[in-house]
């Protein structure tokens, strides 16, 4: 399977989060990028697509705070790396705000994702990377990989968090739909919810979005990701989550994959994408369900076994150990 | 005039807040209350009236979550002051949620309003001596002056921020309304917009809410307080925002304080509840207006002179040594 990475994806690297009451060290490292390098070997580059693609999903006023956003923190005198300290929880909306600390809380959901003078950069090439493995799909592979560091499910059309900037998932979805390949499916079996996905795609018929996670009960993101959540409109039945319970090991996982399954196929997406995070792994530090490593090729050949051209685009895991082991694993399902 | 104060809203002390970037002191002291009774000598001390006009206007399970939240945090292990690190941007609804980090998020709008274990008390004898002072009025006096520490007009029904936790103005409002005292008009002359009065009556035609304050766009809480911002339904009209630039000075104050006693007499109340907040002072450490300690006579004057029976609820105000002459000043001119 064609592989696609970019060394820029590597710069990002915050110093720390807001967690639990205080800040502690940022989880998403770059290292989590070399664990997987190095049990899959050389990765592609992949070729500059520029912009669009990342416009047709994401608001071109956040794409901008993205860009310039730490530039104007750091000359507003602000310590440290970019974070909000006010969210809008009511009456979201376009706005002209001046001040950073106004757009910091404007363009995120959260305090746990500061934004460094090499995001953009990173999450750049990340979007770039998701493109050039659907483009390799589009091209006829039966599958392909995205190693995309930063990931991308909780980002929105205009918003950031849980390590997340630019919804490579979404943006690839988009993308493929322009390509010709429509209706998509996309499948998160990221430990968390992907509420950025389900957000952009919520009221839309040509995205079905099927997600296994932590019960948002316990677990970020918390306010999204329950069950009653099935989309409105147009996407009307189109987003599906399947929350599971701390602790939810092979079998229980693989019954609700075998849900979402189903109700995929019932959609017959011409393209599947994969949201996949190995935080379902047992020994995951931030994580509480129990996934063996050898379980995540069994996992995968039950999605392979559906045929759809599948694109899988990285997500969370944030045990660096056996990060390379988990992914390997997986993709050698397909 | 007759003025109200528990001391035991003096407890509520946490130790910092994330601010512009980083966590710094917290503001909102209990040194703030002290200040003020140097000024102004001893008050009264309210009477219990119960949690009745605190559910008239808040939440239960937000109540429930300021009197549980600090025991539930500490049970989890958590350090320091129980604070939110996500917050429900979107797609904002009940939810039943287990863990306390959720609910921190879930409940608040900022990161800068920590909860201890002394806050519910604190914010619960703010609350009383809002009702006492309103209780004067009722009672025929021509004002009266309630001490509220902490302060309020930024919490809404089920949230808190901006150092508030219950939204004393809007809870004597209430009071009044079941009191046979209709229709009420808010004044909120605190450097910030009210967010929280705002939302609360956004809907009602039966409170008229009127805001001179910082242009949120440079300004706390940012998202709320522009012009355009005017109310909806029965409350469509009802909500009049006045924003001015950072070092407006008494006049250009003054002047704005003119049109918003003349929407709110036509509005023909029969109670007006003043947020004032002293931190429109010229040496705020906070804030960036140019008003003089002699200025708020003359402001107070200008309300004064409108001969509504009239309820002044503290509200902000930080710089400690000024304090004391700002609100005695204030108070001098009704
Ligand atoms: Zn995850
Ligand atoms: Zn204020």
């Amino acid at each position: 399977m064609r592989g696609f990475f970019d060394p820029r994806q590597r710069a990002h690297a915050p110093a720390q989060e807001l967690h639990n009451g205080g800040f502690v060290a940022y989880a998403e490292t770059p290292a989590r990028a070399d664990a997987i390098l190095a049990a899959l070997g050389p990765l592609e580059t992949p070729a500059d697509r520029g912009e669009a693609p990342i416009l047709a999903v994401h608001d071109a006023a956040y794409v901008d705070f993205l860009k310039t956003g730490p530039a104007r923190w750091k000359a507003a005198g602000r310590p440290g790396d970019l974070v909000g300290y006010i969210w809008p929880i009511v009456g979201r909306r376009p706005l002209a705000l001046d001040r950073i600390d106004a757009l910091a809380g404007r363009f995120s959901l959260d305090a746990a994702t500061p934004l460094t003078a090499d995001t953009w950069t990173s999450a750049y090439w990340s979007a770039q990377s998701v493109l050039a493995a659907l483009d390799a799909v589009l091209g006829g592979d039966r599958a392909a990989f995205a190693l995309c560091r930063p990931p991308g499910h909780h980002a929105g059309r205009d918003y950031l968090g849980g390590y997340c900037h630019l919804n490579t998932a979404a943006i690839a979805a988009q993308a493929a739909i322009f390509g010709g390949m429509a209706p998509v499916a996309i499948l998160d079996v990221d430990y968390h919810h992907g509420n950025g996905t389900q957000d952009i795609f919520w009221n839309r018929g040509d995205v079905f979005f099927a997600s296994l996670h932590a019960d948002p009960a316990t677990d970020y993101p918390f306010y999204w990701g329950h069950a009653d959540e099935t989309g409105e409109g147009a996407g009307d039945g189109t987003t599906l989550n399947l929350p599971l319970p701390q602790g939810t090991t092979r079998d229980a996982f693989r019954a609700a994959l075998a849900t979402a399954l189903d109700r995929i196929a019932r959609f017959a997406p011409d393209l599947l994408i994969v949201s996949y995070g190995a935080d379902t792994w047992a020994g995951d530090p931030i994580s509480r369900f129990g996934i063996e490593t050898a379980d995540y090729r069994l996992l995968a050949a039950d999605i392979a076994a559906c045929g759809w051209p599948t694109l899988i685009a990285m997500e969370g895991g944030y045990a660096c150990d056996a990060l390379g082991a988990n992914v390997a694993g997986f993709l050698s399902g397909f």
